[in-house]
């Protein structure tokens, strides 16, 4: 039987999603906390997790979603409560679990996914420095014009190729579709961006933001980026934003009965790494 | 010289603002670090600071506001860079010092505050449980009626003898003027209630946040709430809401001009312990 689930975690303390030999990540403590609600015995018979948006160290989650397989007699005994008990009992209440549900063979959270929205949160130089956030908000020492953010951002829109944006992986396409890059300023007095597309390839989602904020800066210009943009190779001109200051707040899945045509499609396309 | 601190700090690791011995408190850890500024050789030699809310272990703060008394010569070295320096160097970037700037010497941070403002977060059975924000928001394990509560915050509103939700302290009293007591949805979908008086007595906010929370849940009526108000005493029919829900926001000081008659003023009226 395969089950969805639905997982928030605070990044700080975890190096990523993916598990790595003697490293704490969030993959590692889910799949950990399913095999004793199936009483695994040994690290092989857990469960193992498919993600939808790998995520790298120190980078948060609202809205991840994994998929996984277990035998029908252990279904009903993998709960977000009782989940959420062996995490705590682990240590491990940084991660959560907010719901699982029994979804058909032909989903899969990692090449079924229709696009990825993710927040980045930082301040400027104007902004107060606020240890309550501090862990998911990202600092910038400028103070950022976020008009001319926005105008930097909307280049940055629609089917593009993101070479400039991606760290480069033999043989996979750097194309994808952005669908949405929106500042606004929070309740908080932060600046957030939300960023959607179909996909995105390695820390593409740092690199768009901090192109947007050397224009902000004034540390490029506004046709900088877009000659940048359309010279589809890395620059040291801009920089990855921090980890911290990104969170992947949504992945959005076709109905049910669109699910098997359309990951058959996608997984003939491209390989979407993700951040 | 005398010198007003702006401070913001996230309570989770801190046992309270006020020093205690061998205890980490945002006092000893600002204290300290002035100690290091002025070059003080023993810890009796550090300055000392007066604050305008003395915050209890888990509560958190984006408005503390302290004064410090410090000999004329030193007082250029204390800055809010080099403040974040020493903090950051002692393990306490918890801790922000958002501004220092000299003030009169009627100024007092205690004495001389009008009002005080916090928030409380909540989310209730309804909401997502989030990692992210979960070190500065409360977990009610019920549905809340959110329009309930703040009719029921409404009740509490004004010049009241307060005892029904204060640590009673002998000789002092509890007639505070509750000036604001407004509910929201807020961004990330948690309850924030920004409430503000003249001065609170200790646990007040937490035992006001309570009672209106139990008529939000229904365990209590509306009409219990008005009855337990104003029977002036404590009761165990609420409780009183966790620290790690509340933040000191603001504190509001007179001008300039008016500080001395206000300080002399309250000092003779009461002895305004706050949470």
């Amino acid at each position: 039987m395969r089950l969805r689930l639905d997982i928030g975690y605070d990044g700080t303390d975890f190096h990523g999603w993916a598990a790595q030999p003697g490293l704490r990540t969030v993959q590692d403590e889910i799949e950990a906390a399913l095999g004793v609600l199936i009483r695994a015995e040994t690290e092989d018979e857990r469960p193992r997790l498919v993600v939808g948006g790998r995520t790298d160290a120190g980078v948060h989650a609202r809205g991840q979603v994994a998929h996984v397989d277990v035998a029908d007699e252990f279904a009903a005994r993998i709960t977000p409560r009782r989940l959420g008990g062996v995490l705590a009992r682990r240590g491990s209440a940084d991660a959560v679990v907010h719901a699982v549900r029994e979804v058909p063979p032909a989903f899969d959270a990692r090449f079924g996914a229709l696009r990825r929205r993710y927040e980045y949160r930082l301040r400027d130089a104007n902004g107060r420095r606020d240890p309550l956030t501090a862990r998911f908000t990202a600092e910038v020492p400028k103070v950022l014009d976020l008009e001319a953010m926005q105008r930097a951002s909307d280049e940055l829109l629609g089917l593009q190729d993101f070479t400039t944006f991606c760290k480069a992986r033999e043989g996979a396409t750097a194309v994808r579709e952005l669908l949405g890059f929106d500042w606004r300023l929070t309740e908080d007095g932060a600046f957030a961006a939300a960023i959607e597309a179909d996909a995105f390839c390695h820390s593409m989602v740092r690199a768009l933001v901090g192109s947007v904020v050397a224009v902000g800066s004034a540390r490029i210009g506004h046709d900088d980026l877009v000659r940048l943009r359309d010279a589809r190779e890395r620059t040291s001109r801009f920089t990855v934003m921090p980890a911290h200051g990104l969170s992947l707040e949504e992945i959005v899945y076709p109905p049910d009965d669109e699910l098997a045509l359309r990951a058959e499609m996608t997984r003939a396309r491209r390989d979407p790494l993700s951040e």
